[in-house]
């Protein structure tokens, strides 16, 4: 399948190198190509599988777009990508809405009545929006076999059914398992209030390389 | 030990039963104690070891006082308990900040810069809170071992390290295993803001006995 991933930070890069190694055609949207690979030039040399590109290259390019954005940056970036490039397109949304301006633990800049996932929804309403993966770690997201075996679960919710089905294929060729489906994108307010919690048990464990199974 | 339960509702009622059974001497306190004893005569018959007593009677017996009211009569509850009652005291503090005006799921009155086991924090100064419980339901709070076998986490914070250790030991009596000190009380916005997620999960699972395992 094509994909575009959006967002070439360490997240970013992870996962879109990912998807190639389990067989994508994968490009990596960025605002500046020449000034993101300079930046990060030994990477993308072992990489050569993952094609840097515009932002509207990348969100053209694919036939499920990843959302790995910061979520300061995400409607700006989306922007950026263009809606035409993301109509009718799986966009799985990764990011959560930090505000760093306190320190750390960030607090939520959007939350309790709305989400991010719903704000990025109504801004391009011909998109399908699924969140997932924002409750984890890079690590975790791309290589969840690698904790517990992958007994752990996987949160997402999304408005159109069979957006989450695409989108819930792809996450198991990553080898999730346990991926519980929680109902529309309003739900997406509980996946980034997370956030409050993982980034204080983050704090306390000392790693990032650690999720929730939910027991039930 | 004395334990004096604040908090009639079901999961106050079950919190009492379940100390009582593991040999504490055990208080539950009400505004009105003939009114409460009116309203669910049969649990109150049947659980004769279960002493109905006032809030501040409650708060004076108990060595430790266990909040389980609800969030937004916490604070009231404890007034009517008394400063004095609960000075130098552990209080466990199970209530959540759940703000059902707008119907279900709940939004939270309080969240993200604060919580409102902090806010009883600051108004009993001389009380030693620690936020633990609050992110289970009665089945699950009492008898952590009837789902999977006890194999899920309990996080608990707060700032004085000997009463979560004594919080702890207590919990520990009713079958918990793996409990998670987050650290001081500020944790607490963590703890408290995943109900919601909880409310979520338990809209779509269909039941409250279900909890996560923290996976490290």
């Amino acid at each position: 399948m094509r994909i575009g991933v959006l967002g070439t930070g360490a997240a970013g890069r992870a996962l879109a190198a990912r998807f190639a190694e389990v067989g994508h055609d994968v490009a990596l949207g960025t605002r500046e190509v020449d000034a993101t690979r300079a930046k990060e030039e030994a990477w993308y040399d072992g990489h050569p599988e993952v094609r840097l590109a515009t932002q509207a290259e990348a969100a053209a390019h694919g036939e499920i777009v990843v959302n790995v954005c910061s979520g300061a940056g995400t409607l700006a970036a989306l922007a950026n990508a263009g809606a035409s490039n993301l109509a009718g397109k799986v966009l799985v949304d990764v990011s959560n809405p930090l505000d760093f301006s306190q320190g750390f633990p960030p607090t939520l800049f959007v939350k309790d009545t709305d989400s991010l996932a719903e704000r990025v929804q109504r801004e391009f309403p011909e998109t399908r929006v699924v969140k997932a993966l924002n409750m984890v770690a890079n690590e975790v997201m791309t290589h969840p076999l690698d904790l517990a075996g992958g007994d752990h679960t996987l949160l997402i919710s999304g408005n159109d059914e069979q957006a989450k089905s695409v989108a819930s294929g792809l996450l198991r060729e990553l080898g999730w398992a346990d991926i519980f489906d929680l109902g529309d994108l309003s739900n997406a307010r509980g996946q980034e209030m997370w956030m409050a919690l993982w980034t204080r048990l983050y704090r306390k464990i000392g790693h990032v390389n650690f999720n929730i199974k939910l027991v039930r």
